[in-house]
């Protein structure tokens, strides 16, 4: 297992970290700031062991990753990356099919971040990012994550197309997402199955691709190429929660 | 009919943007900047009246709204927004019911641009957005749209709840999303239809709400709240995409 720092910024995240029961080592809080969430937070940290910093505006600002700290920034312990067998464990425990997703390069915290979030809601067990040449669990992608990344693992992989060799054994099926591909309607998504998605600018990449077993088009009538990577994923992820019901 | 003044940045958007035949005022690139995609730009912009100008990088960061220039900034010439009935003409002209989007005001600019996005591949034939309290057509949400304001027509309207109401006169169905509705799956989606996304925190307002004909819910597992919005707004949209083949 790996450990990696986490600032978490912003009112929601903070709180819903709270709630997950994260372990908060540092709270920086604006001074003087007395909203509802601002107390909640207050009162949440009371009850632990974080340390409580009343500050400036300017020194938030300097915390603040994002940018967007809202008058709070945490520091977690740490931000665990789970491996690919918790992910497999959380479906056997749930005794439902495995269901993943696979970000092959997906490069924007931001859409790693509403990914995670969408898996959540989606019910998939986990998602799976490759070490290299993709956005990690950085504080952006945590706050987009709207608290998700506390209740769905994502582990990290050398090798993706390794990943899915492996996971193929253990009897998941794997469908990528591309334009080339049979319409995602026409396409029987249930079962033990991988959803990949592609990189923003170039999509999956061939080495992976080769490995899927199926892959699926979400049909487009506009003009323009292709959706957002968020957008897409959400799409096929709930593709394969209506085939599931 | 309004006009405004758009910058357009990243070289996805500038190409888009020539493509699409707008009409570019002043183009600034980065200085001894040679790959494809800015030589692509320059021999589209020597089609035309656009002023080139070869800036250092200090110069192209202070044009820059987004931050995110790669190399290129334009200046077109105004970004027109629709009224409601050209939306309406476009369903008309291409024989189809009428399907389109509307914000219950959406502020952040990437959750437009991609909602945008997603309506032209979707098929929608516009968006409407309200007048106060939503994000408008800037730099960020025209990049985020990846070209598509260039072909789907977004009007702005003073009363939300109004226009539905006008609509509703010329045939159109409303569904608004929200957790405590029908599924989505239940419920039928085909003919005019208008969509509803609501803001990102507080979802629909009920005035907007109550004059909707059906509340559609997304099905949710997970532990955390809600979809980001222009991920709902796109699973929404399939939905309707699904339901009309």
């Amino acid at each position: 297992m790996r450990y990696e720092e986490l600032t978490i910024e912003g009112r929601n995240a903070v709180i819903e970290a709270f709630r997950a029961g994260k372990t908060i080592d540092k709270l920086f809080i604006l001074k003087d700031c007395q909203d509802g969430p601002i107390r909640t937070i207050i009162k949440e940290a009371k009850k632990t062991d974080a340390i409580l910093n009343f500050v400036t505006k300017e020194r938030l600002d300097q915390l603040s990753e994002t940018g967007k700290h809202q008058g709070v920034v945490a520091y977690s312990a740490a931000y665990q990356y789970a491996e690919v067998e918790d992910l497999l464990r959380v479906a056997e425990e749930k005794g439902e099919p495995p269901f993943l997703i696979l970000l092959d390069n997906v490069e924007d915290p931001h859409n790693l971040g509403a990914i995670i979030r969408t898996a959540n809601l989606a019910g998939a067990h986990g998602v799976i990012i490759p070490k290299r040449r993709a956005a990690g669990l950085t504080a952006a992608a945590a706050k987009a994550s709207a608290g998700a990344i506390y209740y769905t693992p994502v582990a990290k992989v050398t090798n993706l197309a390794k990943t899915i060799e492996e996971l193929k054994e253990k009897g998941l099926w794997f469908v990528c997402a591309d334009m080339d591909g049979d319409s995602m309607y026409q396409l029987n998504l249930t079962g033990a199955i991988g959803l990949v998605i592609g990189n923003e600018g170039d999509g999956v990449s061939r080495l992976v691709k080769e490995k899927c077993d199926m892959v699926a088009s979400i049909p487009m009538k506009g003009e323009i190429g292709s959706l957002n990577a968020s957008v897409a994923a959400g799409v096929l992820a709930y593709e394969i929660v209506r085939q599931r019901m």
